[in-house]
């Protein structure tokens, strides 16, 4: 990873905000500019210097990782060192991520500081610089998420013949991470939702004990996270031969679905992919049971931003990953979903998830 | 369980305090006190009033998950229309959890409520409240975790038969985990951590690619979820025939760790029991090498209050569980870790995770 580019970017980017000084505490945000990987970092970032603070477990996994900043052990509390450090570097104000600090952190920074310094050294920052840096991917990354959307195709075809009626939720979420990890993810992105049944209208649903019906939908949402950066995928599979009523309600969602897909292009708003995903549901009479937003964006984070919501205005640029991922939930009946990864390119938008998604009966 | 008699506690606890309304973000609070486990909710307690507000994707799961509380389904934002409804409660002040709520969203609270109360309204609890109601376990807690940390100790028996050199990290991890599933785990309570080798001086290193040696130490620590509550343990076994420098180091780093279970009981401090883990690796001469804190408290979450580490003067009382787990690391060369989870009993501790201790030698 080019962490150098990314510190220069974001180096811009403060500048253009007239932010002289950064203090940067969200791990994933710290893994992006500097390649730290730990549970427990504070970054310093100004113009001329970068200090990552950390603390003794880490010493030699910081030594190893960290690019492009120096590295310090924290004798007590890293980010009490990393805010007196900011304060005897001579700026007058740090900057901070509202959105990832909390008020009791806030309170921390503050008391390791000066007494007179204490109200005013520490500002919110006004934009979320970082995670618009992060939300478009560069070259290197969009191969690994290539890479590991990939890999959860992989899983899905290989778990696919595990899908029998009798088969308790949890052992399919078992096979389907055992084959995850044999694939080599360092592990899933999220808890894996089996869904099965009627069950299949929690769009959330965990994997339970319950056994897969001898008829009825199966929904698997999963996510491997591959060198760093997770995939998301979901699909909805048939046990037994689908009623009227079923297919033509899997054929809505896949249209919905394939319908938001061919909306993403730069330039496009987040509202219009949701819009032309809600349309195609409308049009069925099944919006009602659209109940949650068409998707997100994905990377270091399973969920970064873009929302791709109802009227979200953020502009789809080129590099950005998302999510589309309309369902449909209808209680005591069933649900259904289907989740691609897609990445906007110069023109349109390139399926990450290349597994099927015309229905399958099992 | 029994989330009335928590509200009840709480409800007591916040007369004491003189709080007289709660807004309740932090998920495994919520989880905790209502039941309800989906990923977006703000739950609003008063003494006469408790109400869980989430969003369309969790419907059903609410309805058949919350007790105790009444849901609401908010339009638009469950945390702006928690706020909403507290300031229509017709109380003075509102408190929130400083820990475990954003500047940003601390911002959108004040937001959500009239203007000329939003400097006043919310306020910052000043003591954990919840975090101290959790952090003592009722029975029926006590017996969830007992069966978590069975599970862990069967996930490790099944898995050492797989330890061979040659054998990836990652493919020992996935089997691991794959045994933690069949034995009916929800999921892992964090990334499996498989450090073999040179790379057993991490504390934390994640299973990577590297293959197991023919001769030197594994660490694995690793925790599987079961109805909600999360397992943590560590075992550290030897491939091969271990050196005497490695052999007295191992028993030193278990005589540590023993004399710190040892040291658990009711009012004793956390700083006394971390104290005398690093007393023993102090006379061996290897304090140094123990770079971290001795444990931390665990529950419905990995980490939880208490923090056992150096100087802490939280008081131990009945039915806490923490885990105790002093470990060494010595770049370039090799690290121990063993870790068991303790709940604290009437009189002493109680060792939850009861898989033997003694060096194995593969």
């Amino acid at each position: 990873m080019d962490y150098q580019k990314r510190l220069r970017a974001l180096r811009g980017k403060i500048q253009e905000q007239k932010v002289e000084a950064l203090l940067i505490t969200h791990l994933p945000d710290v893994r992006y500019l500097c390649g730290f990987t730990g549970s427990n970092a504070a970054l310093a970032v100004t113009q001329k210097h970068a200090v990552m603070f950390t603390d003794g477990r880490y010493t030699a996994q910081a030594k190893q990782e960290t690019r492009g900043a120096r590295v310090v052990i924290a004798k007590k509390s890293a980010l009490r060192e990393a805010c007196a450090w900011l304060e005897k570097s001579g700026m007058k104000k740090a900057y901070f991520d509202p959105e990832h600090t909390t008020v009791f952190a806030l309170g921390m920074m503050r008391e390791a500081i000066s007494k007179r310094r204490q109200q005013t050294f520490f500002q919110p920052l006004a934009k979320p610089l970082i995670a618009e840096l992060r939300m478009v991917k560069d070259a290197e990354e969009l191969l690994l998420m290539r890479k590991a959307a990939l890999t959860g195709c992989q899983v899905f075809d290989a778990v696919l013949p595990h899908i029998e009626p009798g088969v308790p939720e949890v052992e399919l979420a078992a096979t389907l991470e055992f084959f995850s990890r044999s694939l080599g993810a360092d592990g899933m992105s999220f808890e894996t939702i089996v869904a099965s049944g009627k069950r299949s209208a929690f769009p959330h649903g965990r994997a339970t004990a319950e056994k897969l019906p001898r008829k009825g939908f199966v929904t698997l949402d999963f996510g491997v996270i591959l060198s760093g950066y997770c995939s998301d995928m979901t699909r909805t599979v048939y046990l037994g031969k689908a009623g009227r009523e079923e297919r033509s309600a899997y054929e809505a969602v896949l249209e919905a679905q394939e319908a938001a897909v061919a909306a993403v292009r730069p330039g496009v708003t987040c509202g219009d992919v949701d819009e032309a995903a809600r349309q195609v549901l409308r049009k069925a009479g099944l919006a009602k049971y659209f109940t949650h937003s068409t998707g997100h964006g994905v990377g270091i984070e399973i969920h970064e931003p873009p929302r791709v919501a109802a009227k979200q205005e953020q502009v789809l640029t080129q590099g950005m990953v998302i999510t589309i991922e309309p369902g449909i939930y209808i209680e005591g009946k069933f649900g259904i979903r289907i989740e691609d990864m897609v990445a906007v390119t110069e023109s349109g938008a390139s399926i990450l998830t290349s597994a099927p998604k015309a229905m399958i009966q099992l």
